[in-house]
């Protein structure tokens, strides 16, 4: 039985959920409880699906407080009769909690759980509990394959002229890592396509769209992608922007307070978005060791087994490579720092060495699949390219395709006005320094909000210091923030020295 | 580092916990995200911990936006500028992590949860993960005593003068098992201290706090509970009003959207209530059977083993009962229809037989546990009770002090005006009534909202009956409602019989 109600909007959006907010004495009538479901319907339209919350006071009996999700779609005003019946639950809530209780879901369930995820059917409750069911009890092989598949299916997907699309991922964790911006143009330059997506630093103080961003707009529609692939061979985007794997975007909010990557979920998401760009050749990158995600290499070779089997049942090859994640790649951190060392490295200035090996390696790795090097030649073919300069202007085209000067040069980059040098305070080696030690001196910068906070470390792992010789600069657009770094660097002191005089007794 | 907003009040509660809209420009330069926490503070106050919503547009960037939950108690007025600073996790979630990763939680850890909890500095996310794990990896005993004593710290706890305090409990879903209102007085009658609380229905069409308002008030405080039982050694009240497992409540509102019901927290609420009463003896009546909540014997036993056990560990006598739970008890279902019905029983009407034995059955293990009859002589010590006029007698002294209407007759208690009788269809015996159709078509009369609504069989199970006989009357306040409970009576036919003629062939 449908009951009238009057309308009271409010100018408020309940983060996409369509929440209706009811007196108790009308719940208690109706016998509806907080989170339950009713059907909203204007005179004669079609019913929307609600969840409801209760309130002694905000709205009175016979009226019903709407959020912009529903007055917004169904074009209501406060005053408006509108009506709701108590409705059931989803099927997907079921299946939710057959999880819950230890089950295997069919790819029917996974497809009506993300469907009534992006239809907004599922309250935030429904959808945790799924999470935690799934963290605890595990997707199995079947059912990640259909979890990658639903989440393609939930966003857009890039139509390309190549059949042979290459792409590459890695799952974070290192600081300085910057491989995609030398691995990409690297690859374009022999006419291999590569339309790259990446993300924004989530944990760590950039990602490789906040650093492209320094140097050209990065958030590019399926359209514009799709007309700068065609016409340079490769691009490097926000992913986030162009909604590869919608779906992936909604779990992840509530994947974030209780930081909840669930193996199966990890997979589908990194996997989905390579397919969603039509990727066929992929090679991850795996990051192995203590400061790493990934801390030993028998986790880091299980991981790799999952994801080569799950690309090889989404028709993808995948090549997953396990890489040394102990210290950071390069020297340069932070959004603006990495930018600069980017464009010093494809002109050709010998700075960050280990930076240079681990992207020409990986580039070496996607020039032999795609047939450019001989099996064994893919590194130092990678390295030919990139000092002779091609890399370096196909870097450049995609620059300015995608909206960027492509005249820019590493000077140019502006960076932090506020610096500040560190020096050792003892001579030594350098025994360590902690990614995630470096991570959060750079966030306590301002990285990766503040794209000109960041550092630049003098001295790599293994390196011989003499007292007083500088460790490395941080930069900030405040001298505030630069305090604020030195005082992350203090309680972490993530660049540790095997101390040749271990104690004095005197 | 504190940052200045100006605030904009939001007339809007959101159920309990404190959430502060943030724009989404604001948020990206403090680095925080959707459910991250803030600690918010107006000039020179204490800080608050608030959880963090985004949006695009509700609130411009130096703008937040607050709800009653904190501007209420902060006595912030719109306009006024107040300080946010990100603040991390409480050490409650990580110990939700802990159980999600199959751990086991210390005390310690568990009055951190509920503690939290209470002070509202859980999310909504993070307390659905916290129970889907519970539900998921279980509490073992210790876990299960350490929530039990939490909960009882949460919430209220009487004050009596008598030392031994008798309490009994059902797990429910039989209907018309209005035993606790026949049970109390024949216990009382005998000088023992029985404070009963007990709680609406939530899945029933009357649960007995439900019925017991139909006679007297039911929500009563602490001070007034403590008075009647001090008075005349019993209540019968309604638990939620006082507040005695208050932890509990909280949790229930996010149980409820799954249907989740952790054995561990079942557990722990139901004993965690007898112990705020300070019950030193208590009876569990366990209802067994295919209709009822628990189906099979053995699950029973493992319930009723783990009451015993819990209960020991917390001071208390337990006796649990595993009882016949097939088909209902009274012939009367519905809040007004069984407080008539319980008004007959006290006056010796020989009604509802079925729900006499059972009543005069638990009050006599009662009875001999608390000295008042031999063992094995307590049933018909209580069944004298009863006909003695003693039990009503202590049963009006009760609704009295509760400020009902003690001189009340079962004829003055109102019941709804529109009735229809259903008639057999067919001769044969009741093989079967299934209470959950018997609570569906009671509650689609309108029961527990509407207190007239109801329903009074004319026929138990077992009864042989003939086409045309009246099978049971349906009562309720309008028409539609008679045929809403009519319509919901067709789909489940919750009365079957076993046909005579079970085929013709002509």
């Amino acid at each position: 039985m449908k009951r009238p109600f009057e309308a009271k909007c409010i100018d408020l959006s309940t983060a996409g959920i369509r929440v209706v907010i009811i007196n108790r004495e009308d719940a208690h009538d109706l016998d509806l409880k907080a989170m339950d479901r009713v059907a909203l319907t204007l005179d004669g339209g079609k019913p929307l699906s609600c969840i409801v919350d209760l309130t002694d006071t905000f709205v009175s009996p016979g009226t019903l407080g709407l959020f912009r999700e529903i007055y917004d779609p169904l074009n209501i005003r406060t005053g408006d009769r509108v009506y709701i019946e108590p409705m059931g639950k989803p099927d997907s809530v079921m299946y939710i909690k057959k999880k819950m209780d230890g089950g295997r879901h069919t790819p029917e369930e996974i497809d009506a759980i993300i469907g009534d995820l992006m239809k907004e059917e599922l309250s935030d409750v429904e959808l945790t509990a799924w999470i935690s069911s799934v963290y605890i009890r595990g997707l199995d092989k079947d059912e990640t394959i259909a979890l990658t598949k639903s989440i393609v299916g939930s966003g857009t997907t890039l139509a390309l002229h190549e059949k042979r699309i290459f792409d590459k991922h890695c799952i974070g964790g290192v600081a300085g890592n910057r491989t995609t911006m030398l691995v990409v143009p690297i690859i374009a330059a022999t006419g291999m396509t590569m339309p790259k997506t990446s993300s924004r630093a989530i944990t760590s103080p950039a990602g490789t769209a906040d650093t492209m961003e320094v140097l050209a707009p990065v958030t590019l529609n399926k359209d514009d992608i799709e007309a700068v692939v065609n016409r340079v061979g490769a691009c490097i985007v926000w992913g986030g922007a162009v909604n590869l794997a919608a779906a992936d975007d909604k779990l992840i909010r509530l994947r974030h307070p209780l930081s909840l990557d669930p193996r199966g979920m990890l997979l589908a998401s990194i996997m989905a978005k390579k397919k969603a760009v039509g990727a066929t050749d992929v090679i991850i990158d795996i990051p192995v060791g203590k400061g790493a995600k990934i801390k030993t290499t028998n986790d880091a070779t299980m991981l790799a087994k999952q994801f080569n089997a799950l690309g090889a049942s989404l028709g993808m090859n995948i090549h997953s490579l396990l890489t040394n994640g102990e210290h950071p790649i390069g020297l340069a951190v932070g959004p603006t720092m990495e930018a600069r060392e980017t464009l010093r490295i494809l002109s050709n200035e010998n700075v960050s060495p280990e930076l240079i090996e681990k992207s020409a390696q990986l580039a070496g790795v996607l020039l032999e699949i795609g047939g450019k090097a001989p099996v064994g030649k893919g590194r130092d073919a990678a390295m030919r390219i990139l000092h002779s300069g091609k890399a370096n202007e196909k870097f450049r085209q995609i620059v300015e395709h995608q909206g960027g000067d492509s005249e820019i040069r590493a000077d140019d980059v502006p960076i932090g006005e506020h610096q500040h040098t560190v020096t050792a305070d003892a001579s030594g080696r350098i025994e360590y320094i902690d990614n995630r030690g470096i991570s959060a001196v750079v966030r306590n910068a301002g990285a990766p909000a503040d794209k000109v906070a960041g550092m630049y470390l003098h001295a790599e792992e293994g390196d011989r210091i003499r007292k007083g010789q500088p460790l490395f600069t941080i930069y900030a657009k405040s001298e505030r923030k630069i305090d604020q770094a030195l005082e992350a660097y203090e309680k972490r002191r993530p660049i540790r020295m095997a101390k040749i005089i271990l104690k004095t007794l005197s």
